[in-house]
């Protein structure tokens, strides 16, 4: 059982985006895939929370990176928790390649009863939790989005379908992220010099559901709403590059 | 240099979908990773080609299936070239886990100019290709589908974005495929019991074009043919279990 555990990638053809680089989203499968690998070897995996019922579901995402590894490049991910308190904990990544660290990211965790969809307590079910946690550096956290007043540069809408589903039936987190970028559209020279992102799971989406993605962007600020029926279902600020 | 490449795998909790086993497109995606891992080792790589302004395509492909791994299982494949001619290779897959061979694939392969998008003669471009080729044992190569006369189970609409775009920017070969199952539905139960599919690759697709992707089924046979303007652009029929 490790406190802080490391865990090393190759950067595939399919996660590559035109550019050559890494995709967001890509980077982001690697961070649940790593975050998945401690909890498994610390005894909180979602494996052992589904014999009670229970599943991790992830609240909010802050990346920071300098820039996205390229198509075979190797690169590393450290992790740890970082908080802990009764209704969630933040999970850190820190990611680095031959020249140096690319990328900090911080991840808000709730624990859900997969039948009411409500949250539990975590210290009820994973006290040990707490012993693992390395609070000094903790990275910021994501900003809560409010609905925005900038001015619609796109929208698309969506059918949710087979392959948009993960183990728990729903969105799976990194395609709310997907469908964010695909309103940059094809041409988006601006898609890889993404700096900062914040990242709010407001609601899940359930197979078969429709959602609109709207952007509305102001300078280098680009606001993405998922909505269904009218209402957020998810938020995420992009700070692009100049 | 090595006639038969093999590499390890990990199926990591993206690669699954709703039913917690590897998703075929993202098999597809592990296969096309050990494609180029293979063709970089032999010196045929798509990092080689193209810098002399030429690329890989794929043509086709026929999958034969008597599972898919579960999350976090490992798994291995073995690749090579199977066959060589002025216009086409085909390269060959087996897919093992702990108990044994689960998976044969087959792929057939042109080299196109990427500004004439036309295919260019193989045997000029790579002669090496030949060496390295085991014919022995070939599997089977993918049917040549036709348009079909079954009645139209379900379709779908679908803009081409910036995440279905790969380096070559146009639309991702396994893409087609989550775009073909998809036309299943979330409900389908169907979904994992694939036991072979038959792959044609038939036209390029780009950015912001429009596709519809039809689905005719009869009993356990079921034809996917994606259109632009009409005209297809893909076909692939899925045989599934009873």
């Amino acid at each position: 059982m490790i406190n802080t555990f490391v865990h090393y990638y190759r950067v595939r053809h399919n996660e590559t985006d035109f550019t050559g680089r890494m995709s967001l989203p890509a980077f982001g499968d690697c961070l649940l895939d790593i975050a998945g690998l401690h909890a498994m070897d610390i005894g909180t995996g979602i494996d052992t929370l589904q014999h009670q019922g229970l599943t991790w579901v992830i609240a909010g995402m802050k990346f920071k990176m300098s820039r996205l590894p390229l198509i075979n490049d190797r690169f590393n991910i450290e992790t740890h928790v970082s908080a802990y308190s009764r209704i969630s904990t933040q999970r850190d990544f820190v990611a680095y390649d031959n020249s140096g660290k690319f990328a900090e990211v911080s991840s808000e965790w709730l624990i859900i009863d997969m039948n009411t969809r409500r949250p539990v307590f975590i210290n009820e079910v994973l006290p040990q939790l707490e012993s693992v946690c390395v609070s000094e550096g903790m990275l910021p956290k994501f900003k809560h989005l409010r609905p925005c007043n900038f001015d619609v540069a796109a929208e698309n809408e969506r059918t949710i379908g087979y392959s948009d589903l993960d183990v728990n039936r729903h969105l799976y987190s990194m395609r709310y992220l997907q469908m964010a970028l695909d309103t940059f559209g094809t041409e988006a020279g601006s898609v890889r010099r993404i700096a900062e992102v914040d990242i709010n799971f407001v609601s899940e989406v359930l197979g078969g559901e429709q959602v609109r993605v709207v952007r509305r962007s102001n300078g280098n600020v680009h606001d993405i709403e998922m909505l269904r029926d009218g209402k957020a279902v998810f938020r995420a600020e992009f700070v692009t590059e100049n």
